[in-house]
């Protein structure tokens, strides 16, 4: 049984759920809160105390990209990671944005705006500002970032970006982001977060 | 033929020059400095103006670690980039670190510190304090990063790693660290790079 250590309004949390829940894999999730993050037990398995963290048996593995890599290698290999080289090299690009841009600007944001933390925020607006542009552009001229399909770089890119309201920005202004959260937001299977643009809503 | 746009003190483009020379593959360098980054034509390739960027006839592709990920895939497929869905996704957090933490850590406080840009380090001070234990740890206990041997991981993680002394922290204060980027070193085929610790040197 897949054991998965997350928060329910957790955006990285809710890429690997996106993932399983496609999948139509069973998984049980263990609410792991910022004081349960602090325990030693946590610690030894994810010594940054990042959520979420993906347990298997005596597997585990953290970082909401890495478990994404993990899960279409085993399930959908070829296909969620990348049909051919320049495939996987353009899904790893939007892995890459997702651990970086994505992170340490929309994701950032929504922490200080939307849960209070005492962070930067002027820093994180300005990433924000130099990628949004960028992301909207790629997607005003195709429906999924990489390979034609859906590839585990929308499920990696797209929660922060869907909850971007959460972060003060108004996600109506760039269209082809929010088209394609909805397009997300339809597949048959996609689980519910709260914030998250509804299929068809204008 | 493979065009490399980078610079030569580039840790990001050397993650590539090290899986390109180690693959024994020929490849033209392009010196593109800040000024070339702002054309036109370099940003219609990679809008954010990120060196290095890989050119091969019509394609092309922006990011370190994305690169390393095509290269591999076509390659050292099962190997570079991991035998088992759960190597690939220890490969893969290896890059989200380096994409996130080494990104805006070491190489932030380098950029600094080294070439005298205005960057706020005490962030990226910060992120290196929190990160270094953590890897330095992780390599004690093994050679390479993930999987037992030699991946990308180790070449996407390693350049700003090496060079920590252009960023003003002593890398002999992390002994696993220092001895894995001087194993690196020590590979046939290994590039120069300045400041990278040799390979045998105390």
């Amino acid at each position: 049984m897949i054991t998965l250590y997350g928060t329910p309004l957790s955006g990285n949390t809710h890429k690997v759920r996106i993932a399983l829940a496609l999948l139509g894999l069973p998984w049980d999730e263990r609410l792991t809160d910022a004081a349960a993050r602090q325990s030693d037990a946590f610690r030894a398995l994810t010594p940054m105390a990042q959520i979420p963290l993906y347990v298997e048996g005596d597997f585990s593995l953290r970082d909401s990209q890495a478990i994404l890599v993990l899960l279409a290698a085993r399930h959908r290999p070829g296909d969620w990671d990348g049909r051919t080289p320049e495939e996987r090299g353009e899904v790893a690009l939007w892995l890459s944005h997702a651990a970086n841009e994505i992170a340490n600007g929309p994701a950032t944001l929504r922490l200080a705006r939307k849960f209070g933390l005492d962070i930067a925020e002027e820093h994180a607006a300005a990433v924000t500002a130099r990628f949004l542009p960028v992301i909207d552009a790629h997607l005003e001229r195709r429906d999924w970032l990489a390979g034609g399909r859906l590839t585990i770089a929308d499920m990696a890119a797209s929660p922060y970006l869907a909850l971007m309201g959460d972060a003060g920005i108004d996600i109506a202004a760039w269209p082809a982001i929010h088209a394609w959260t909805r397009r997300i937001a339809a597949l048959p299977g996609f689980p519910a977060m709260p914030g998250w643009p509804a299929e068809g809503a204008a």
